[in-house]
């Protein structure tokens, strides 16, 4: 029998907000078993960027990653958010071990060929090194994943950190029974984004295309379900989006995604 | 018989000019058997502090760290520098992985008490874990160290290359037969720092000595010889000082240090 694996991605306030982040880090390290934490860090990285004069440009959601915003990135992400995170970690017994995809090549990724947009340094995730990785957890090391990966030429690469979370769970998949979980500050996907006890407890691939007709689920949380079906359809067991508190079972609502 | 370890720290000029470092890393990447790197990456977070408005303040050469201090060392070191380097390392197949002493607790550190000058964030080493970064070794991993520790109560500390590259090389010597390297822009310890070939090629206890009387030896160079000294007296095998090409044996001059 696989044994089990949780790959948790966190994201939004839980980041930004010190007092969040220990109260979620905490609870990370009471989990019993293997697991992957994944972390973005974007708002930091436009704070930084403003205060060093770099305008940031979005185009849906998505960030334009010149040569001066990959180096924002990568001190922002990879040095004081994974830095910050892991040392919380180690406080309370969990050994953990920040990287970025560069480190042990655990995710090589290929730079966005140019087409409307010019998306700069950013890359589209290729191969997960499950080999590197699986002897990481093996050993009783609890991976921490930046949004950071690179393109084995030297080159620093821009990453979605929703996309990075279920690439590592498929390729986690084939040896261990893995569970992707998306965390942020709210208890799941809302059928009303403005009432936080709206949330829709399930959601499979028929109802998704009724809730995207009615424009339910929109912007940013549209590449995350797309993230969350394509984990589904390539092998992971569960996955589930809502605040940390549902995967210790503290938390009765959450949303389940199925395919 | 004990395996071969090679703990190499470069600083200086080496890592702000991306070619010399570049060629350096290519160096680096064909060195034979077990290998870390350690490296700072000081005038980069000065630069970098500067542009944020904070300002930086030195005592004796050495860094006085607040709290936001060490926020802009964690994106430096940890992440620009780090990143950069094991993205390059991986690009010519070695199989680098970045580490702060907070990852894997790998460095713990205490945080320097205050007596005559405050240092603020600054960690003196305590115990460096040799069962992991062996771990690493064992399976064909390379290390790259930044000079951050932690003092394992959540708190990042910044901790001298020098010192972090002595005293893994230290521990590391009861597992591994280790020769410690610190590379810099320069030959060796100089006799006349305007003289690029006036390479003391040999330094011991007693020259030593002679060389502080007669203020030869003086600045920075006298810590880097404290660590040097330091690692012979608790058994790394060989204490060097020079260029990356010494390392090769490219190099006929460098300084070779012993008790």
């Amino acid at each position: 029998m696989k044994k089990k694996l949780l790959v948790i991605k966190i994201g939004g306030s839980l980041i930004e907000d010190e007092k969040i982040l220990d109260e979620f880090l905490f609870d990370f390290t009471k989990l019993e078993g293997l697991k992957i934490l994944v972390h973005g860090g974007g708002k930091l990285a436009t704070q930084l960027a403003g205060k060093l004069g770099i305008e940031t440009k979005m185009n849906e959601g998505r960030r334009i990653t010149d040569a001066e915003t990959i180096k924002v990135i990568t001190m922002v992400y990879g040095g004081l958010v994974n830095k910050t995170i892991v040392a919380k970690l180690q406080a309370d017994n969990c050994n953990a071990l920040g990287l970025s995809g560069a480190d042990l090549n655990s995710i090589q990724s290929v730079k966005r060929p140019v087409a409307d947009i010019d998306y700069g340094f950013v890359g589209d995730v290729e191969k997960v090194n499950s080999k590197m990785i699986s002897l990481l957890l093996n050993n009783g090391i609890s991976p921490v994943f930046c949004a950071i990966t690179h393109d084995r030429k030297g080159q620093l690469l821009n990453t979605n950190a929703d996309t990075i979370a279920s690439e590592i769970a498929i390729a986690l998949s084939q040896d261990f029974e893995t569970d992707l979980y998306y965390c942020f500050e709210k208890q799941g996907v809302l059928m009303d984004v403005n009432d936080e006890n709206s949330v829709i407890e399930h959601i499979d691939s028929k109802s998704y295309q009724q809730l995207k007709e009615e424009k339910i689920i929109a912007d940013g949380m549209l590449p995350k379900l797309h993230n969350c079906f394509n984990a589904l359809e390539r092998n992971v067991s569960k996955v589930c989006i809502g605040s940390i508190k549902m995967i210790n079972g503290q938390n009765q609502k959450y949303t389940t995604i199925s395919l």
